[in-house]
């Protein structure tokens, strides 16, 4: 068998897709309403099922109590991935190809970004007027973790998956492999057929053990 | 217009995909011919258009000289990024996201990619023996690079290119705008839609135009 029809067999490459909030950082909105002690801005999907109409609300608050994206910036500085999120991350990224896969915004995430040491993150935009004031949130396209672990399966890569909500079980679903990281007892209940793990170590070594 | 329906129009985030050997690594093979002493590594595809017999000659000459996974992680670790490249790398990293397509192997990359701080590359892979001796080696999927493009753009992103080569020019096409840089004068009379840049203050510049 010839190296190029070898490569038509399957993938021996691998791309890891990783949630971020919850998984390596903390949740940004909760992290915010603490950091300015606008208690408002606790209120998440659990309180509002729809995204619009929480955003919407999100956005609204921070207009509010005069908070920009320089406002929000500075504050999300403040903050810090979580603890061994660093050290794991670097590891990973050392081992294979990371993506981070996050229903954050790009400007929310930077921040957070610098400190990992700039790993590459697909999310989401927000919008700002010239006044630097958040005007619109921006999905770059529905369902994007999973059409990521689409499409990077389309480039011939196996593709393991972690994650620690609702919103990552279908890329869970669509990858290889997939590991809850840190989820909610819910989300444990209703997803079994996923691995559930608690610590950096163990998630680095499952995900090492299917490279 | 709702923030739902503006996500089905144009993309607004970006990805910049870069070539690696040549606009931000000197050439592996090349390289490692000088550092090796080893002439005959000095063969590229302008001596021998045939890739699949050039690399199964450069495999055997690896074996012939002893040469094995180790000795050549070794050799590559001692070569360096070219000059300008970590720093032009690093402000684009904090500018948008960045994932480099090469078509090397990502053994060869990995020493690179350590000096570089981890960005993501999509390449190809190497095979060894449980001696180290590398036995094969294999394409990941062809013209891997306007595929991760095509991949790219259907996750709604914006793409600019850069590269130096024919095998780049492909990328360039299917981006929504694509550079040559420190390409060889026939590529840029061949290819006069692409600007052909030389210093990474004009890439930067370019790129950040575009974004």
């Amino acid at each position: 068998m010839s190296a190029s029809e070898e490569a038509e067999s399957g993938p021996t490459q691998t791309v890891v897709t990783l949630d971020l909030e919850g998984v390596l950082i903390p949740e940004v909105w909760v992290a915010t309403a603490e950091a300015t002690g606008i208690e408002a801005l606790m209120r998440t999907t659990r309180d509002e099922p729809d995204y619009d109409v929480l955003m919407t609300q999100r956005l609204a608050i921070l207009a509010e109590h005069g908070l920009g994206m320089d406002e929000i910036t500075e504050v999300i500085a403040g903050l810090e991935p979580l603890e061994g999120a660093r050290s794991f991350l670097d590891g990973l990224r050392a081992t294979t190809q990371v993506i981070l896969l996050s229903d954050t915004f790009e400007e929310f995430a930077r921040p957070f970004m610098a400190q990992l040491g700039w790993p590459t993150v697909f999310c989401h935009r927000l919008v700002t007027d010239d006044r630097g004031r958040i005007t619109e949130y921006r999905l770059r396209q529905p369902d994007q973790k999973r059409r990521a672990v689409k499409a990077f399966h389309g480039l011939n890569y196996r593709v393991l998956a972690a994650g620690d909500s609702y919103n990552d079980t279908t890329m869970l679903a669509e990858a290889d492999a997939g590991f809850l990281f840190r989820a909610p007892p819910n989300v444990i209940e209703e997803f079994p057929q996923f691995p559930a793990l608690t610590s950096y170590d163990d998630l680095f070594g499952a995900l090492e053990e299917n490279l």
